[in-house]
């Protein structure tokens, strides 16, 4: 049967509008209790035994059966080779991207992430010294999902922050590799590569085994037990982010091309089922131009089984009184992407305030800032760029506060420090002040 | 019965360093199960029935029987006169602090919170708008350790940044309430308050009730229940970090008097039995001295009894070859609180790599930076100085990207990214890429 597909029509002039868009964007990130329990049974079993049960997990989950854990490492000969064996086209793809990706990041680390202090009237010193983590751990996706744009995005990052061990994670389901992932690992600097997924990988990153030495951080997607796990081994080590389904959100004036608007829309739906893809605009009729062309594009696209279900489930077209009111729209979703389809990007972008990323003009698909433009495609998804940001540079950093007080500082800082510690009742912290003042 | 002090005594030239060491460090951040369920009840009910399981949860544990949420809010001619009624100086101390403090992180989001952007040399705009989060909520721990200090170093942060409003719980054992709390809230310019707490203060900000607002982000510190509970709403809105028991480090190389250095490790000890000092000194004497120190001033101290619990059970008096291997040692702890307690402390603070806050030389005690240095008291403890930072105005704000693609750009990036999405299987990103190629 061919696909058809019908995006939700809503209007915020409807009386049912509020009601309707709150069930649209509906989407809840806990996972099962069943999940949480063999998640946290499979964590304890990788700490305990570490090397033995990653390897027995592996062969459950990936049906690989490996003699040992150092016959699942990627050498950096074979990284290098799966670079070398490309296509041409591909090769130089990857490193052009791998270069734009580079150079915004060396940009958002001298604008962000530089060391700073200086001294007060008393010579007090204050600042922060930045430095970038010891050993981070990347998780790369693996089977349908697997994307070297991924290892880039996630790598890069680290490498400019000054991180001196990257280790990749990559689930090989039955063996499979795939030389792109590969070949993305080595134009990125990946120091070591081990073919594992699944809890048991994140296990392994964070508590250490025999051959798997334990990271800092964790960054990197994954599927609902990946995610679980992460979440439970926050602490031990830092993780970036739990993300969700993908999503785009297209503001449209009417002025870009309708295709054009229309293959935004299916870039974001291919990628699964759950994917949300949403325009929000004031012209009714361009509304209909747009779905016109989703109807005539439909049939020629590969995926279109799941753009149709993506888009039929969870897509919405919707028609606002305003551009102004499909900003304050966008702000209460909180997009991963935000196209700002017109002709006038910069009168809307100061509105948005809320957005992973924000691609201004009609010349700005996402796809262009997924791949190659330089900004990270790692972005906060399901309404969490209320309060998070995209992965980049200072994800693998972190800040030690400076504070050097001078003689005379410790005058004047001792009497206040000495006034409020005695009103919390903590007498050393008061005495530790007093020691300090000149007799 | 006097309370004794004897922190263990390590050197690292003995054959059993390593063990002992470890053995000293050990602290496990993982709750336990029956908390975890606890938990998760209390909050699937908050988020359920709103206010009132709120109100419930509150009668049961802090034994406070409200009609209604709103007779739990604290207005804001409550905080002021709590602050008009304080002794003369306590409000100069109080104030005096908050304007070092809000001038610290003034400066912070000048040197790392500020927007940027770039062109490259195909005119495409490439960079970061930092905003602040709309609403965030503040977490104060009522009873023992109820510290108006921590309400100026969670909420002047937000401030700076610019959220528009903070919301703080604290929970008020049968009504009781600390002034100075009140007080601070008041002069750190607090939007509203809450006298409720644990789980279920946790929840309401999380999701909302009919009378708290859901925020986008929860800092502070809390018990055990506070910090399940974070770990848990993490996802539907931001938190800080997990916080474990405070913990000092002291890097003597025997030039500071040794009471000030005992009163500094009293002064972490203070805070509770599970607190952690450490010393780390290359000068066998020095350690002696120091521990006499702590032998006659462990005495006149108020809390003496939980100095000799922290003191007796976590405590640690290390013996180094030299000032070089104490620093590697520190690194290896990631402590949250480091004082060079040297003359030369900037010899030594390029070797330090992992540290909440770094006190550099004699006079910068650890309690001056409590309280009114400037920089942030709320610090990674336990370790995950290795991968997290200070509380700050950058976690109050949060980054979109920005990217416009000129139509030259879109001609030279849309060829990589066609090439990388087919390579991906993603063709309707390939071809939102083709759409925009020049015929």
């Amino acid at each position: 049967m061919r696909p058809t597909a019908s995006p939700a029509r809503l209007s915020t002039d409807s009386a049912t509008f509020e009601a309707d868009f709150r069930a649209r964007l509906h989407w809840s990130a806990e996972t099962d209790a069943e999940v949480e329990q063999r998640v946290a049974q499979i964590l304890a079993d990788v700490r305990e035994r570490g090397d033995a049960a990653v390897l027995e997990y592996t062969k459950r989950f990936d049906g690989l059966d490996a003699p040992s854990m150092a016959s699942l490492e990627l050498t950096q000969a074979e990284l290098k080779s799966a670079f070398e064996q490309l296509p041409a086209a591909q090769r130089e793809a990857l490193q052009a991207a791998a270069r734009r990706v580079r150079s915004y990041h060396e940009a958002q680390k001298k604008a962000s992430g530089e060391s700073w202090s200086y001294r007060d009237a008393d010579g007090t010193l204050l600042g922060q010294k930045v430095t970038p983590l010891d050993r981070v751990g990347i998780y790369v996706p693996g089977g349908k999902a697997a994307y070297p744009s991924s290892v880039l995005m996630n790598a890069i990052p680290a490498h400019v922050a000054g991180v001196s061990e990257i280790i990749m994670v990559v689930p090989t389901p039955r063996g499979e590799k795939n030389p792109l992932v590969l070949a993305a690992a080595h134009v990125a600097g990946v120091s070591r590569a081990f073919t594992i997924g699944g809890a048991q990988a994140i296990g392994a990153l964070a508590y250490g085994t025999h051959t798997i030495p334990n990271v800092d951080k964790i960054t990197g997607p994954g599927n609902a037990y990946v995610a679980s796990a992460k979440r439970r081994v926050f602490g031990t080590v830092g993780i970036d982010m739990i993300a969700g389904p993908s999503e785009i959100l297209v503001l449209a004036d009417g002025s870009t091309p309708p295709d054009w608007v229309a293959m935004d829309l299916f870039s974001q739906a291919e990628h699964d089922e759950l994917a949300q893809s949403i325009l929000l605009c004031p012209d009714l009729a361009y509304i209909e131009r747009v779905q016109a062309e989703i109807e005539r594009l439909l049939p020629q696209m590969q995926r279109a089984g799941i753009i149709a279900k993506s888009l039929n489930g969870r897509g919405a077209l919707i028609h606002t009184r305003s551009m102004e009111e499909a900003c304050e729209i966008s702000n209460r979703i909180a997009p991963e992407h935000l196209e700002v389809a017109s002709s006038e990007p910069h009168r809307w972008e100061p509105l948005l305030r809320h957005a992973g990323a924000i691609f201004l003009g009609s010349y700005t698909s996402e796809s262009l800032g997924d791949y190659c433009a330089g900004p990270n495609h790692v972005l906060p998804t399901s309404g969490t760029a209320r309060f998070s940001s995209p992965l980049g540079v200072y994800d693998f950093q972190k800040r030690s506060s400076l504070i050097e007080v001078t003689q005379a500082g410790a005058q004047a800082l001792g009497a206040i420090a000495s006034v409020l510690a005695h009103g919390e009742g903590l007498q050393a912290h008061a005495l530790a002040a007093e020691m300090r003042l000149d007799k």
